[in-house]
């Protein structure tokens, strides 16, 4: 699939979001009208996202070999360590190439998509789950369809690695859409439980402590088995607020550093597992606190409760 | 400090650690010899970080505008979607720029520092703490010096934002030294309580709640008030367990993904309150569950005594 001498004829019109720790940046961009005099024409709306390559262990031996690496600018010196700037001297399209992401047309939803999405800390305490967050959970129900198709096995079912009939214990382990399957280090499954009924986290209670347990020993030793990482090598967690409320299980390598591992949305199993240990109803009384995107409906729900709690205490 | 015609001159050894999400990779190196004949000359180590630069939207829009970017290769299509590796057809040494990080000499110790370091999950008992865990600070308490000199006002004075000299409820709030203290997106500072002998999360009890809640109400007006972030954009944590074992809170950005936030090592100063509430003694009793590096003494320690605690079991 060759793009010979294409080109992007788009129009830059702003940043949408900006990460300088992955190298990334996403742009809004307006597609070029082709002649200079059709200025009113509708332009279609686009979406480009830049990405910097990964070095590889072959390029960089290369260019110190070549001794191909020319510093041109010293930022730092001090003691055995300095900082510089520096430019391959050799043609190496490799080294410099940029992996661009184009959504053509985009939509507004693509649009918002990318924007950069501040986050904001919010709690939720056990009145404001049952008054708030189950209502907004049971308008979003409907969703859930594609959570059947798997544990039904009408979709995805090439993809599962773990199957577990059994309708109160039983689940599905399958490797994550966000992971090649490849590279170990970056190893991302979820598991999906076939008990119906289990939202999230906030639903657990000790009776479910038989069915977490046998979806960790399988999971496991199929990981261990398949891939060859044993389980002190994983991060096994749930999301609060999940993305989806049917119950799953985060299984990431300790090295995956980009799957939501944060604290505030993640929790350990082993934390919950303790927790349900020690008082049953541990989830079902907690506050949780959580980060949310600024345009969740729910974090406005939960927000403008917390203004009304703080209006009542002043008055 | 320019670097004009300097070459490196270094032969790769090998690749001590490789990050693909933010384009990073450390080389061991070593010093070439200048002339052939002296092949058994004693060379120097060096470690080599390469890292790529941060895109801007200078750069981005400049090549849009222009119509420098030359698609070479589709990836992928799917419906509005494609993704493309393209390069930058202008002479744009700002945009293929390398950082590059030397350390030379570099000692084992350096080599062993920025070498690949897995991490295994442990969890530690009660009972583990007692007996192993204590133990190991105590070996290790000659250490904290440096935090001595910052509260006494020895040393980083002029780095201090928020000072309170109370002896039971006191505290210094500091920005990290790997912030540089602009961009507000990677915001991170440091509260270090004043009172002695708390050494962790471990020693914190219900009585230490008024300190906790005067810590966490000066900083959080500190940090609104002299950067502008207000409290719900906030992560606020502890980490267990801690680098160092005097008492100390992370206040980040929410954005800040690089900074110790991930689950089994941050515990939310949201959770850690609510816990202490609802038992004085959640943190004495607890189970901790986290990931120390491969090569971490303490590791080795808790790890053995689950291979007694197993066999135990088993005969």
């Amino acid at each position: 699939m060759d793009d010979e001498n294409k080109r992007l004829l788009l129009d830059p019109v702003r940043v949408l979001r900006e990460d300088p720790n992955t190298k990334m940046i996403a742009i809004h961009a307006k597609q070029r009208s082709s002649s200079g005099d059709d200025e009113n024409t509708h332009l279609h709306d686009a979406v480009v996202i830049f990405e910097k390559k990964p070095f590889s262990e072959n390029q960089v031996f290369k260019l110190l070999k070549n001794d191909a690496i020319k510093l041109t600018n010293n930022l730092m010196n001090n003691d055995v360590y300095s900082i510089h700037l520096a430019v391959a001297e050799q043609a190496n399209d490799d080294l410099n190439a940029l992996q661009l992401t184009v959504i053509q047309p985009a939509s507004e939803q693509h649009i918002q998509k990318w924007s950069e999405e501040e986050r904001c800390m919010v709690s939720e305490t056990a009145d404001d789950y049952r008054s708030i967050t189950l209502q907004y959970i049971e308008k979003h129900k409907l969703s859930l369809q594609w959570v059947q198709n798997v544990l039904d096995g009408t979709a995805e079912s090439e993809r599962i690695v773990c199957n577990d009939p059994d309708p109160d214990i039983g689940f599905i382990l399958a490797p994550s859409l966000r992971w090649d399957g490849k590279d170990v280090n970056q190893l991302y499954l979820t598991a999906i439980c076939r008990r119906q009924n289990l939202k999230s986290l906030r639903d657990l209670r000790a009776e479910h402590l038989p069915m977490l347990q046998n979806i960790w020993t399988k999971s496991t030793v199929t990981i261990e088995e398949r891939y060859g990482v044993p389980v002190n090598r994983l991060c096994i967690f749930f999301h609060y607020q999940p993305t989806y409320y049917h119950l799953h299980i985060h299984f990431t390598h300790l090295r995956e550093t980009t799957a939501g591992t944060a604290v505030g949305r993640a929790h350990l199993y082993a934390d919950v597992v303790d927790n349900l240990r020690s008082d049953s109803d541990y989830y079902a009384k907690r506050t949780m606190h959580f980060s949310l995107r600024n345009n969740d409906p729910l974090l406005h729900q939960l927000l403008s409760k917390e203004k009304q709690t703080m209006t009542k205490q002043e008055e």
